[in-house]
């Protein structure tokens, strides 16, 4: 039986994506530059089906729900000339980690389909198609540092060298649900006083995280990082009405690591539109700093990662 | 013996202090607006001394540390012509509650002081002398709403009847030391890259404000208010370094008061430089609203406050 099977990494935006500046075209406000996670990824597979009524959709072993069938069913759209398939895809990321784990699920689904339908896109080709599944996905089809550039569908790697990164996550339960970052970028957008300034100083910021990637230099990678996560979620906050990711655990957690910046320059941390912390490290720095967060965070909280590759297909 | 006895009440900004535009002569960047509230207040007697080396300072019946004795000699040199005198101030704000009682401390230090000294300056004068004790002890002089224009020593009441305003204060816990006011105000200043909208919009919020007040349009003065404050702490933690006086259970409250306020317009809530929260409401709806907060927030730690009248003598 005709079957492909898709793997792909989340990704960590250094400088982060929030906000659309087309939201038909998904073209985003920022520039974004990311890494991809190794530790968690998306396994998809793509299995042709004898009842082709529909596309038939499992996520985790169970049937999707009504929304994510209709969602993923237009997604195939960009690649299938009418063929309904059956998609099994499988989440690797931790339960209730509280990390989008969108962004793999639509980068395996994207590598996969692009075989299965033999649509044949170049990387470049099936990242644009890959954003309208989500837009932090089209990242996730690339390795190493991954720019996409605001006002565009241009994402394309940083050509430059990866550096031996790896990423602490400091798991921290939601206790209130919290809003889609969808629709909360959408708030933002259009509530936020401090959302045009975001935008400028964002994009300056991803000029100069460029740079620091092509010279390798992890402090600047590391604070510009910080930096621009917290005004990210300044920029939330500062929405109507406030949109709050940051959970007791976020604020107690974060005092501990300012704390311990004033005198350690070994990591920085940043956060998506979550109450999670990740901790950003060079890879050879990871005990040292692993013994520092555990003065303040239980072992089975803390998840390291190490950087990732690109989505690709598995072999049989 | 010769004896004069002060009494001033804290003040709570609506449309908050934070920064200085000269900090000689302490004019500050934004235009404040406050009530003052009648729970939480300083009581402080000026008594002549035989042995007159030097002012001697008791603070809740302890001799002050060495700090505060300069402040307060340095403060009282406005008042006196070189009599040496002893200061006893009382403070009756609740430990613990993080409520700066600076305000009402040197408002009842400068009354008393006029009276002592014999310099008997009008309250506007009178309010311009306290700010160099402490800027927000200025608007304590006067009772109803006091404004402080930015970029100026103009501190006076707005011309408009006191509404029947009452505020709960939640008290938290700081489990961390948290930065002085004044420091913490001039990194913000000289490092936020929100500073200068945040002043920008203060100042606008300012005018809105009093329009409000005037109006008595509890409404609007509650909407302002609270995002006055958040603008505030955005500030802040958009400062280098961060500056965070959210705790864990600030998180947890606002989290639960965001929630309430999707249906319920009965109360606004407000913050400053620490990790309690204000929450104002209009007296009638105390009850209410005290039965919402109760839902969340143990009694013992929510106390009420009806409005307070101006900084005044004490009859003997």
């Amino acid at each position: 039986m005709k079957q492909v099977i898709g793997k792909a990494n989340i990704n960590i935006a250094l400088c982060k994506y929030w906000g659309k500046a087309d939201p038909v075209l998904v073209y985003p406000t920022t520039t974004s530059i990311s890494f991809t996670l190794d530790k968690f990824y998306t396994v998809t597979t793509i299995t042709a089906q004898a009842n082709q009524d529909q596309h038939t959709i499992d996520i985790n072993h169970k049937p999707a729900n009504a929304g994510d069938v209709e969602k993923v069913s237009k997604f195939l759209e960009h690649f299938s000339d009418g063929e309904k398939v059956h998609v099994s895809s499988i989440n690797h990321v931790p339960i209730k980690a509280g990390l989008a784990s969108s962004a793999s699920a639509y980068a395996a689904l994207a590598i996969a389909a692009n075989t299965y339908f033999k649509k044949h896109y170049e990387p470049a080709r099936l990242a644009q198609v890959t954003r309208f599944g989500s837009g932090s996905a089209a990242r996730s089809i690339f390795s190493h540092f991954v720019k996409w550039e605001a006002n565009s569908d241009r994402i394309l790697p940083i050509d430059a060298p990866m550096m031996d990164l790896g990423m602490f996550v400091i798991m921290i339960d939601a206790s209130e649900k919290r809003i889609a970052s969808r629709q909360a970028m959408e708030i933002s957008k259009t509530t936020s006083w401090i959302y045009k300034e975001w935008v400028k100083r964002a994009n300056e910021q991803a000029q100069v995280m460029e740079a620091a990637i092509k010279k390798q230099d992890f402090h600047q990678i590391g604070s510009i990082a910080q930096d621009n996560a917290l005004s990210m979620h300044m920029t939330m906050m500062s929405s109507k009405p406030s949109i709050v990711y940051f959970q007791p655990e976020t604020i107690e957690i974060m005092h501990h690591l300012l704390t311990l910046q004033a005198t350690c320059k070994d990591f920085y941390f940043t956060m998506d539109a979550g109450p999670n912390i990740k901790v950003l490290v060079m890879h050879q720095d990871k005990e040292v700093v692993r013994n520092k967060l555990l003065k303040f965070v239980t072992p089975e909280k803390l998840i390291y990662s190490h950087y990732g590759r690109e989505a690709h297909l598995l072999e049989p």
